[in-house]
């Protein structure tokens, strides 16, 4: 996003004003445009409002924006000679749409984190930049020639990636799997969009758990989807209240995260997994299975082992991903599943976008195949368990007697709940006030009083002063 | 896509029998599924009939898989003491789902390309892999260090690219545009798909040229849109045209590909592309303007500009890629379009797939702004240019008088019609049989006889023997 330059020698309104003029006359801020709020303007871009106010001022007097009280401040109308015209009424256009908006609570997280305020980050579910094998990936790219067809590929998937993940996926999660039944996707969010797209029917229900990440997506309520909840308690999803959604709902699939689940940390133990598999197969519909952070376990003797890996049948769904394990940046996902399902699911990607690139297909095969997994997986787990420690003695030093959390065995969050009645959206907003982002848990379908923490994602030194800002926020929230 | 070793000991039946047995215990393919027919199975391995003959007698004495008359070869549904379980009715699924599957006929074309026949192939619209930028971006990778966030990028896209896309698009397309309104997309297949899934609602009227590119795409009938076409003649779309379709159904949007339009090669000369903005300003509706070919003109001097180069009120969303001037394989496109657009686009994609890969938007800032971009650029036209009269002059010698065509000035395609009456499916059929791909024009939505010759995509010198064996399928299919 555009910034003023502070070394420059014109002044910064000047800056502004010439850069909202060159948007206005390129057409990206057509006549009519409402423009941010003088405050808001002046957040985004990191200024004091008197400089925006001052900027503003300029355009309105060359004619160029036109601002009217009550209405905000917005690009003239008539400023081109437009009389006849009409340029199009654009927000009719970006309001309409069968696919929905993010959550606004996402957006002004995200937002807050675009502009690169310098807040502490426990907010975004994802590896810290240090915790990807940085220096693995540059040496792959910089170590062999890259001799691959540049053209379109198999919408299938990169055909030694499939390779390589057929024998990781075995020695690594227990899933015997032949390559042609892999499809290689853009990380677990495209494998979730292509299976409501085009194998569930607007007005079919599904459950999921409750709280789950799904909560979070509107892409189920985009597919018209109906979304019943399952209760999570230490041992996961109860089967029998699967099988009371189905009798009520007829729900037609269901989608867990049996280990280290998304927000709560819970694994469900092997037996309830065989249970859940049954259940699903004696019911006939599929479990669709998330699967991202089954490598994260912090006790390296026990990597619980994904519901996929006893399933022959084909009941279940596999989603997994490189994100939460290497890097979310080489966008690189997949998914496990009948021969029918696979080549459903690559003919419709294969619609919206042709297809992955080759090079992060051609990265992420090497990378499997390296020598250099194993070490990487090991630093990995080393460095999530001690953020994990950090944060749990620092939550412990903060707020003793405040709030309550299991430690979690695994994943990159910790679940956190607040013992006394709290209004979770307030809680963030006097977070962001104090310089700590976090997700309430109300975002993930929870009642209010839970807050997602994730540990992963900022810089180990910074998590103490983090948790630190978190106490003052909850305290002042609280009014203690 | 797994076949037979040769090279093994163990018999080919045996390997194929092998393979089956294990992707049916992996419940790849689960109880229940139908198999391919034992000439289909054959063609797409490459072996006799008479071997999969053999591998599914092997599987059907051992119980795995069971045939009935009439009802084609299934695997078995008692195998695996499943009396009381129903595994998920996977055809009920896949045939279900909003998002239409390919054109059977695409499928075909593609299924033929997958399986490597060696068929000449003037079906895939896109560059042979020898006229890819293959050495420069091979430097790039090979000779600086790759120092990015691996983490979750800006949905909006990397913002390298994005300011280098600004200044290449400015330079060679005459579009200013700042790099805060430019979205990075998966290819323009992607954009297509974001402008329909979140700028239209089902049932709203759209415009496409008639022929056009756009009827292969089952994407709009998936978003529920009604379609009319544009007659396209030698000067592109008539703006009459459009303001008359406006009158009668109320279109919302109108897609265009003003130069060197897929299929017809057409380019629209620089009044008419003003009168259309003018004539969809006018009724305040928006123009997408599909700009993929807009670098491949032949005529060195005169690279026509896009519409976007002339739209200071935003009425038009430019859509552009890398796929037919670079490498389709690096799959980045691009969208500039206004402030509001942008959003509500980035905010969608962000849930569809979260975003690109960091790794071809570092190869592709690079590339663009690297010294190699030009003298690539030359050396593709000049290889059209090759290419394209190589396989004019075959079309010449072979086939003068049976068909008309204009010799196309850009872009990677040459239309052709046949001037008898003839089947364009009947004739791909013989086409198949004689060895050659090519597109029926009616996938383009045109008039039967018509046919869609990519002449960047074969080997020069595969180009006129694919043309002999085209002139071999007409004769066949006209009874000459």
């Amino acid at each position: 996003m555009w910034r003023p330059d502070r070394d420059s020698k014109t002044p910064l309104y000047r800056q502004i004003a010439d850069y909202m003029e060159q948007r206005i006359s390129f057409g990206e801020l057509p006549p009519g445009s409402i423009l941010p709020s003088e405050r808001k303007l002046a957040e985004q871009l990191g200024v004091n409002r008197s400089t925006v106010v001052q900027a503003y001022d300029d355009l309105r007097a060359s004619g160029m924006i036109e601002s009217a009280t009550g209405s905000g401040t917005r690009v003239s109308q008539h400023k081109w000679g437009m009389a006849q015209k009409h340029p199009p009424n654009w927000s009719r256009y970006v309001e309409g749409g069968t696919f929905l908006p993010n959550l606004p609570l996402m957006r002004r997280i995200r937002e807050s984190i675009r502009r690169g305020d310098p807040a502490v980050n426990f907010a975004s579910g994802e590896l810290a930049p240090e915790l990807s094998p940085n220096e693995a990936i540059r040496g792959l790219m910089a170590g062999r020639p890259f001799r691959e067809q540049m053209g379109y590929g198999d919408p299938q998937g990169y055909g030694k990636l499939r390779i390589a993940l057929a024998s990781f996926l075995r020695e690594h999660r227990g899933i015997r799997a032949t390559d042609d039944s892999i499809l290689v996707t853009s990380g677990s969010q495209q494998s979730l969009y292509l299976i409501t797209q085009c194998l569930l029917s607007p007005g079919d229900a599904i459950a999921i758990e409750n709280p789950s990440y799904c909560y979070s997506l509107p892409m189920f309520q985009s597919a018209g989807l109906r979304l019943f909840g399952l209760p999570v308690d230490k041992r996961g999803v109860d089967p029998e209240h699967i099988q009371s959604l189905y009798q009520k709902h007829r729900i037609r699939m269901v989608f867990l995260n049996p280990i280290f689940q998304n927000p709560t940390g819970t694994v469900v133990d092997e037996e309830r997994k065989k249970e859940l598999v049954a259940c699903c197969e004696r019911l006939g519909i599929p479990i669709v299975e998330d699967d991202p952070f089954g490598l994260t376990s912090l006790n390296e003797d026990r990597q619980p082992l994904p519901m996929k890996a006893a399933d022959p049948n084909g009941t279940v769904l596999y989603v997994g991903s490189l994100s939460k394990i290497a890097a979310s940046g080489l966008r690189i996902g997949w998914i496990v599943a009948p021969q029918s399902v696979i080549n459903r699911l690559a003919d419709a990607r294969e619609q919206m976008d042709f297809g992955l690139s080759v090079f992060p297909q051609w990265i992420a095969a090497h990378f499997l195949e390296s020598r250099d997994l194993r070490p990487h997986l090991m630093r990995l787990r080393a460095a999530l368990r001690s953020r994990r420690d950090v944060m749990a003695e620092a939550l412990r030093r903060e707020l003793s007697g405040e709030i309550a959390f299991d430690l979690p065995e695994g994943g990159l969050n910790l679940w956190c709940k607040v013992r006394r009645p709290v209004h979770d959206f307030a809680l963030l907003e006097n977070g962001i006030k104090k310089g700590v982002l976090f997700v309430p848990g109300s975002v993930y379908g929870s009642e209010s009083g839970f807050v997602r923490l994730t540990y992963a994602r900022p810089r180990t030194e910074d998590i103490e002063p983090g948790i630190a800002k978190f106490a003052e926020a909850l305290r002042l929230t609280l009014g203690t």
